[in-house]
Order: structure tokens, then C-alpha cells, then sequence
């Protein structure tokens, strides 16, 4: 059993896809008035706008202001094709996975990975994310993914805010599954506001594949906020040019389906629901690995299950059985249905069981 | 009017797309059993087996002969996005277009361009490609574009693969609309199985967008034909932490119709026909051109126009008017049609006649 797959999971063990994905698609299959022309360099217009505003809300405080004072647009848009690549190449990068990693290796950063779980107290700890900053050098690039569980203080975040100014570091954000950690589309991107509002230069690379159900499409964008308009251009002449180099021309079957769906608010409505059911039922899910946990006497305290948000979370130990998980123990909690929640947990006890005592690292009672 | 566009147009003015293109698109977003999840790094594998059998015909001598010998399979495969790229990276290029141009120089090659076309002589002339790689350097990358039209004798053919060989450059072909040139799949790509037969190692980028109609989806493969497998494993590593960085998952929309058209005879032989079809009226086009400069008076010989196979033909003149022409000359004659032809033919008739005697390089009288 592999629970650490990248998507989320159906209860059947499917990749899970939208319902209204599947009926857009056919829609589109049906319609004679769409043509099949090359795209633009830069990709579809109402794709990049339509994404843009799901990334920063319709209405964010940003974007309003930006257009009152006119002042140029601050976002430059660019349709990301599977991998994320900054243009500065070279230099340092902090990353939060492997496969961030390999993207920047392959582009000349020197890379170190970090992890702001803590397999200790089994949560996200603010205090590591800190010092992650503290200690990464100057200049760095800093790949942020998933922080929704971060609970920084406000002074945390002042902390945070002026170190990242101070040292220069360069904030790259991941959003690769927008919905999915809270079933909220604003709040899971609350963070780019903050940074917006700060006066922050810095990235985006936002996947549309996994929220969607289309992974086949790896369909996405490349936000670019600047501080002004002047090296805004730089930076959109420079991406122009990667961008004729390696695609030229994007592909549209995954963007054509999704501008149908956010620009038509019964089947936005219909994905924010399909989105809401998905983490309702991963919740659900994680609610009842804790209570069978319960229920078989294993040893430990198991809360940090249900403290996750989102499809993926770190079940806070390293076991063997027939169940493989990464070494960071974290799993893709989709990935656990009706046919396998008690060989799982059962797998879960027994590993506990046997390794108690010993130096593994397990899931001890919290300190409260 | 703009004559120089990169697909092949219909009479209607739309860029063509073959019907059994449209027909497969609704038969497959109607097919429940499909599924939209991640493709390998490398590509859908049933796609790959398909586009090669396309591009070396699917009983090549050379294919036949690999197995039969139980060599290892000469070819490795991968998907290619919108780009072309050689892994050598730096070093030389010499390329046909601007457009190859572009690629390359992003990867840090010292470009240079050549053509083969004789605005002089009115034809494509043998002589001048084997003048190229006498003088482009030893160890360069040599992109070769169509060059059906390029009659090559015997012994010309002989001196051009003794060039090639002894001054160590590195074959690229590019086949972008196979089946477009004569309508005849086979005989667009003759000139790869005449590489694989003298034991050359080279790359092919071969692109499906333009021959089926799917312009918005930049599908295709790049081909690697090596030596002996020690070396294909070594460009396979290479190339596949390359695609890992750059896409990571390919996009299937585009290599799911094809698959399914090449694999069904059926469809395959719709396919087919619509190639033929395309072909012929392209060359009816090129007969009403020249026949209705006939008619004009226009001074000159024409017979250059009917000359040339596929889509695109240089038409011998530079000319102004509302009739927009590159530098060179060629022009997409699937972009003329009977609503614009009189007006194009009468734009060139004037054009020739306003500038006959000046230093602008018009189409004279053949000498034969």
C-alpha cells in the first residue's frame, strides 16, 4: 500500500476529478464555434486573468488599488509548462521538497531542503520556519509551499517580514493545489495577500491540475509581482524569451476547460462545492484513522492527524509493513478509503507496538 | 493580406484541421473508460511507438533489421514540447530559419543561418547545401528542414555524407508537417531512413500540430538515433533529468487523437486522404497562380511556383502592395484562395512590372 501519491484520491482509489471538469470537457468536444489555433507565447489571455484573480480574489485590496492609482499592473503573467524556473539562475535556494530541488539543480542553485514539521512535537512549528530564515544566506531564493498550518504570531509574522526584507531573500510561493488544504479558496492563498500588501517583489507558480482533476494537462501559470513597472518589463522580456525557446506556444485543452469553468458562476459554484466535499471527506477520513487508533489501544497521542490541513499530512512516525510512507512520514491521507482504513491502522498500532522504546522516533504523549 | 503564415489554411481563409481530427476529439470526451491522469516523463508510450513507426515506416528496413539482429533499439524517444534542444549544449548551429535560430542561441549555440533557395536560379540548389557544410565547422550541429526539393545526384549524395562524416557535424532533421510536402507520408521522410542506412547518429524533432490540425496542443517527439546502446543510455539520462525539470508530465490531449487515429486503420486511412486532399489542392492553388500571371502578361517565368512541393514555396520577388511577403520570399500558398487570388496574382503583375529593370532580384527567363 503507497500512501504517499501526489493527488488526491477518490474513496474508489482513483485520482479524483471535478465533476463539472468532465461535463465542461464535453461540452467543449461539442462545440463548433471554438477553434484549435496556436495560442499565444505568453498563453490564453481569459486563462491568465481568470487564474490570476482565483490566486488574489476578484475583489483583493491589491488589485483594486493598483487600478484606482493606476499604477502599471503590478502581476505579469506567464503560463507555467511543469516546471517552476526563475530567471536570475544561479545562486542559492531553499526548497520545502526533493522535486522543488531537482527543478533548481537542474538550473544551476545550489539547493538546501528544508522541513518546518517538527517529528518531535508533531507540528508545523513556526519557530523552525524562523530560523530557516534566519539562517539561509543572503540573497537566497526562498520556495515557500504549504504553510497553512504555520501558526506564526503577529510578531512572528513582523519577524518573518523583516528578515526576508533584510537579507533580500527572494520569496517564491508554490500554490499547487488551491482548495485543497482548507476548502477555501481565499483563505489558502491568504498569504499572498500578506505579501502583496507588505510591498514584496516576488513569485507564484500556481498548478491548476490537481483542484481540477486534470492531471494529465499540468496546466498552471507563473506570476511575477514586481515593485515597478520598469523592471516588470525586464523581467517579461527575459521570460518572452525563454518562453519562444521552449514552447512557444502552450497547450489549451486544459486552460480552455478550466476559463470555462471560473468564468461561468454555475460551474464556479459547482467546483467550489466539489473542492468543499473533497476536504470535508478528507477530514472525515483522518477523524476516523484517530479514532481507530483509539479504538486498538496504540500507544501515543494521534491529534496531530486532524491538526493537518489538506489532502497531505505527517502521520509522525516511520513504519514498515505492507504500507510504505516517505521517510518525512508524511502521507497523502486521500489515499485511505473504506477497503484499507484497518489494515492501515492496524499496520499503524502494530509498528508502534513493536518499535516502542526503542529510538525511533514515535508519537509521544503532548506536553500540554 | 499576410501570405506567410505557418499552417496550412483552408479556402475559407481558417487554418486546416483534418476531419477525422474532430470526429476522434468528440469520440474520445465521450469514452467513460479514459482516464486524466499523469502521463510518464517520457511521454505516452503508445504514442511514442506510433509517431515512430510514422516517421521510419512501420516495416523500415532499418527498424526490421534492428530487431532481427536483436541490436538494441536504435531509438530512444521523447516527448517534445514546443522546443527543440540538443543536449551537447554550446558549440555551433547552423540552421534554416530564424525560428531554429532562436531555440538554439536560448541554449547558448553560435547560430548561423543558410538556405538553400537560389533567388537567382529560381529553385532550390544542391550545390548551395553541399556549399554549406563545406563551410560550416567541423563538430557543428547541422539542422536540416525540408529539403524534398533539393534533387541531390548520386554522387552529390555521396559527397555530402563524406562531408558530414569527416567533418564530425552532428545531423538535427526537423520534420514538422510530414505528409505535407507530397502528400505522401513516406516520401517526406525518405531522407531519414538514407541516415539510418549509412550508419549515421543523429536527432529527429518531428512535430504532429500542423499535419493533423492540432495547433494548439504542440505535440510531437524528439528522436534520438544512436550508435550503439552504451551511448543511447548515456543521452536517455540526460535527457530524461531535462524533461523532468522542464514538464515533469507531459500533456496528453493532442497524443491521445493522434494515437488513436495512427492505431485504427480505419481512421489512419481518413487521415491520409485528407493529407492527399490538402496536397492537391495546394497545388491547384500554385497552377491558378502561375496561369493567372500567364494571363497578366507578368513578365517573367513562373514555372518556379509549380516547382516547389508543400504548403510553403518561395514565390522569386520581393514585393510590396497590401500583400505582406518575408524577406526571402516564401510564402504559404494554402493562404491563397479564390476570394484573394485575383488580387494577389494583379498585386505581383504590378509589382514586377513597376520594379522590372531596377536591381530588386525578380524571376527571369530560365536558361535551359
Amino acid at each position: 500500500m503507497f500512501l504517499a501519491y501526489r493527488v488526491c484520491m477518490t474513496n474508489e482509489g482513483h485520482p479524483w476529478v471535478s465533476l463539472v471538469v468532465q461535463k465542461t470537457r464535453l461540452q467543449i468536444s461539442q462545440d463548433p464555434s471554438l477553434n484549435y489555433e496556436y495560442l499565444p507565447t505568453m498563453g490564453l489571455k481569459s486563462f491568465i486573468q481568470a487564474s490570476l484573480e482565483l490566486l488574489f480574489g476578484k475583489h483583493s485590496q491589491a488589485i483594486v488599488e493598483n487600478r484606482v492609482r493606476r499604477r502599471a499592473l503590478p502581476w505579469l503573467i506567464l503560463t507555467k509548462r511543469g516546471g517552476l524556473w526563475l530567471v536570475r539562475g544561479g545562486g542559492g535556494v531553499c526548497v520545502p521538497t526533493e522535486l522543488h530541488g531537482l527543478v533548481f539543480q537542474d538550473m544551476g542553485f545550489t539547493v538546501c531542503e528544508y522541513s518546518i514539521w517538527d517529528p518531535k512535537k508533531l507540528c508545523v512549528d513556526p519557530n523552525i520556519l524562523l530560523n530557516v530564515v534566519e539562517q539561509i544566506p543572503h540573497g537566497c531564493v526562498l520556495v515557500i509551499g504549504n504553510i497553512i498550518d504555520c501558526k506564526l504570531t503577529p510578531s512572528g509574522w513582523a519577524k518573518l517580514v523583516s528578515m526576508i526584507k533584510s537579507k533580500q531573500i527572494f520569496p517564491f510561493f508554490d500554490i499547487p493545489c488551491q482548495g485543497l488544504y482548507t476548502g477555501d479558496l481565499e483563505e489558502d492563498t491568504r498569504i499572498l495577500q500578506y505579501f502583496v500588501s507588505q510591498g514584496f517583489e516576488f513569485f507564484c507558480s500556481q498548478s491548476l491540475s490537481k483542484n481540477f482533476g486534470i492531471y494529465d494537462e499540468g496546466v498552471g501559470i507563473l506570476v511575477v509581482v514586481a515593485v515597478n513597472n520598469q523592471q516588470l518589463l525586464g523581467v517579461l522580456s527575459q521570460l518572452k524569451g525563454l518562453a519562444e525557446a521552449l514552447w512557444l506556444n502552450p497547450p489549451n485543452t486544459g486552460a480552455r476547460i478550466i476559463t470555462s469553468i471560473l468564468c461561468n458562476p454555475a460551474l464556479l459554484a459547482e467546483w467550489k462545492q466539489s473542492l468543499k466535499e473533497v476536504v470535508e471527506n478528507i477530514m472525515l477520513t483522518k477523524e476516523k484513522v484517530k479514532e481507530k487508533l483509539r479504538l486498538l489501544g496504540t500507544p501515543g497521542s494521534w491529534g496531530h492527524i486532524t491538526e493537518q490541513s489538506g489532502t497531505h499530512g505527517y502521520l509522525g512516525l516511520n513504519l514498515k509493513k505492507h504500507i510504505y510512507i516517505p521517510k518525512n512520514s508524511q502521507i497523502n491521507f486521500s489515499c485511505i478509503n473504506a477497503n484499507n482504513i484497518n489494515y492501515i491502522t492496524e499496520g499503524i498500532n502494530e509498528a508502534v507496538l513493536l518499535t516502542e522504546g526503542s529510538e525511533i522516533c514515535l508519537p509521544k504523549e503532548k506536553k500540554l
